[in-house]
């Protein structure tokens, strides 16, 4: 039976997923996560429910390298899944630069081209392109396909492409590619399922996690992202600071005299709800302090998705339907009910039970704009791009 | 007669204007410019109904330094107006910092404390703080009266008051201050006398000139505003970039291996509509261009208004009124009509023969949100506060 593997690799972690190719789409057989590489590495596996399979520190010769990790999950894979046949394997892959609207097969040519775009993402695409080598050498048989997170923004018409920068940078790459695009992928795909009339209108994402970003949807395709060049514009974020005066910058450089790499942890791991909060990047936590900074993060968290949300409905022209998704976004009926309170102006209207329920529809039944909840799953999207490039 | 004389001292100009004191609101006399100073500095004064005076070199001795620059328009001023009694000096100073709600007289304490804020503003402050030495030295027994353009937006709340930094930043000035200032201080009382209705709901200002921002406003106050920390945040301009993502200042330091001082430059003086038509920092000659670079800049331009627009209603949870003001919003209708174009959906409709013939109200009767043209008038606001403060 033909079997396709999800692979996700960052700096020192690899999330994995093997998936059963089917008629329809592929079905979910097991997740995998292996954190520390290069120190201390662990292996967790867990089923399609969610139900803990093992969790096992591995040997030395493992832990130290991508390829050590990934065999490592195979093995275990192989042992639990021993029909598998993995024949194709889907790669997340963060920057996809001008040229891919689409997934694509990795080939050599395709992969120095991915090189190439290291510069514009320097914290995430090695990492991604490690974890393409590690599948080669394991998988030398299998198609290997790239899934971009910046695929799906590629629609996105000039005056939300570009910067105010003289041209030659424009020429050179430095656009608004728009990130979580697998996940926006998915959501306009569930919504063209389930609600085709709202899929063909104007439409909001909301892709509320550790990361977070918005996506204005004209169609069911991205019109607009609040994320630009990289993984910091736009929301602020667990530690990011998203949308940042670029006076800042150069008020820490010839002020504070910062240099590159220590504005950059500033701004990657010690802003966004931690800095604000100076108690926790993680919103549970927040949500569970009475602190005052807490609160005040919580606020200021939500208020820029507000004022996102007015943005990006300009850019659409007009508003029929907000989605919220993301690990905030689908869990905390506190930030969706900060975000939607004092938006009767735009055409919101909170339905508070139904809100509090985490339900599918959470706008009142008189809302003129509907407001959605919907689980995002960027793995089968990339599952069902690998799939079907393999066959 | 009591006069009082407004100047503001930029890095290589001073700009001054001369107004009589009365019961009502001061009356311009006349207005006057040196550029170049430092340099071959010319001196130029204009009637109150904008004719013009004279045009001149100045000697090497007043070209060299402000106090040169203020001392050789003074005399000009002198002998043309020989009854002036400049009782009041009302400067144009960009920072106030978190401190200055309103205009205040420069004592020493005052301009020790203003010192402090030159690291927030650079290329602003200096100049600002040398043209109040000039003045204090030629006029000891006047008052000065510093008037700010952050002042009008200290009403801000915390969440558009910071960013999402470790809280050491806000707590040492790393705010959203906000500029612009004297420009919607004098657009809110304007409203408040021909709107009072308006003036007291849900209003978006918009000053575009050569620099240019919004500003929501409630109730007359500002709730928020496109600019942040710097004048370089928000809406692109002239020659300056607008909103930027911090990954792009990253990758300039990174990747391109710049400076802060060409940073610096690259963001304050090659970019904006210079930097993406390739052609002019001015308006007017992009307007008159056929050129497909010059359209795309125009298109950038109002498009990121509409979308600051956007983002501004939410703010202020809905809109009655956007004022178009500065030396753009006055005067390009085809400015004010791509803007207002497709926003029937947050309510607004335009007259296209009361804006091409930049009336007053150029909304349709029955558009929901009203449309307004307000020229601006900084310098009577500074006059106004001289006064006051002088009485």
């Amino acid at each position: 039976m033909a079997h396709v593997l999800v692979l996700n690799a960052g700096s020192s972690s690899l999330k994995f997923g093997l998936f059963l190719q089917g008629p329809g789409d592929p079905q979910p057989l097991a997740t995998g996560l292996v954190d520390r590489i290069g120190g201390a590495a662990r292996l967790s596996l867990k089923s399609a429910a969610g139900e803990p399979l093992l969790k096992t520190d591995l040997p030395a010769d493992q832990a130290a390298t991508h390829h050590g990790a990934l065999h490592a999950a195979l093995s275990e894979v192989e042992t639990r899944f021993p029909d598998a046949a993995i024949t194709a394997v889907g790669h997340r892959i963060v920057h996809g630069g001008r040229d891919y609207a689409d997934p694509v097969e990795l080939t050599p040519d395709v992969i120095a081209g991915l090189r190439t775009l290291v510069p514009f993402a320097p914290l995430h695409q090695p990492h991604n392109l490690a974890g393409v080598e590690a599948a080669m050498a394991e998988f030398p048989q299998a198609r290997q396909v790239a899934c971009f997170d910046t695929a799906f923004h590629r629609s996105h018409p000039f005056v939300n492409d570009t910067f105010a920068l003289p041209r030659a940078y424009y020429e050179k790459g430095v656009r608004r590619y728009g990130f979580h695009g697998l996940s926006y992928d998915y959501i306009s795909g569930a919504l063209a399922d389930m609600a085709p009339t709202l899929h063909a209108g104007r439409v909001v994402v909301a892709h509320l996690g550790n990361g977070a970003s918005m996506c204005g949807m004209l169609a069911g395709r991205s019109l607009a992202s609040t994320m630009g060049f990289s993984a910091l514009d736009g929301l602020p974020m667990g530690t990011r600071s998203g949308q940042l005066d670029p006076g800042v910058l150069l008020y820490l450089l010839e002020q504070e005299r910062m240099d590159a790499p220590a504005i950059s942890d500033l701004l990657y791991k010690q802003s966004g709800l931690l800095g604000l909060s100076g108690i926790s990047h993680d919103m549970r936590t927040l949500e569970g302090s009475d602190d005052p900074h807490a609160r005040q993060a919580i606020d200021y968290f939500t208020f820029r998705i507000r004022r996102e949300l007015g943005g990006l409905a300009a850019a659409l022209e007009g508003l029929d339907a907000v989605v919220f998704t993301g690990g905030i976004g689908e869990n905390s009926a506190r930030i969706r009910h900060q975000v939607c309170t004092g938006m009767g102006w735009i055409g919101i209207e909170l339905d508070k039970d139904a809100n509090a329920a985490n339900a599918t529809v959470i706008s009142s039944d008189l809302s003129r704009v509907r407001v959605l909840v919907i689980p995002t799953n960027e793995e089968l999207v990339i599952a069902r791009a690998a799939a079907r490039l393999a066959a």
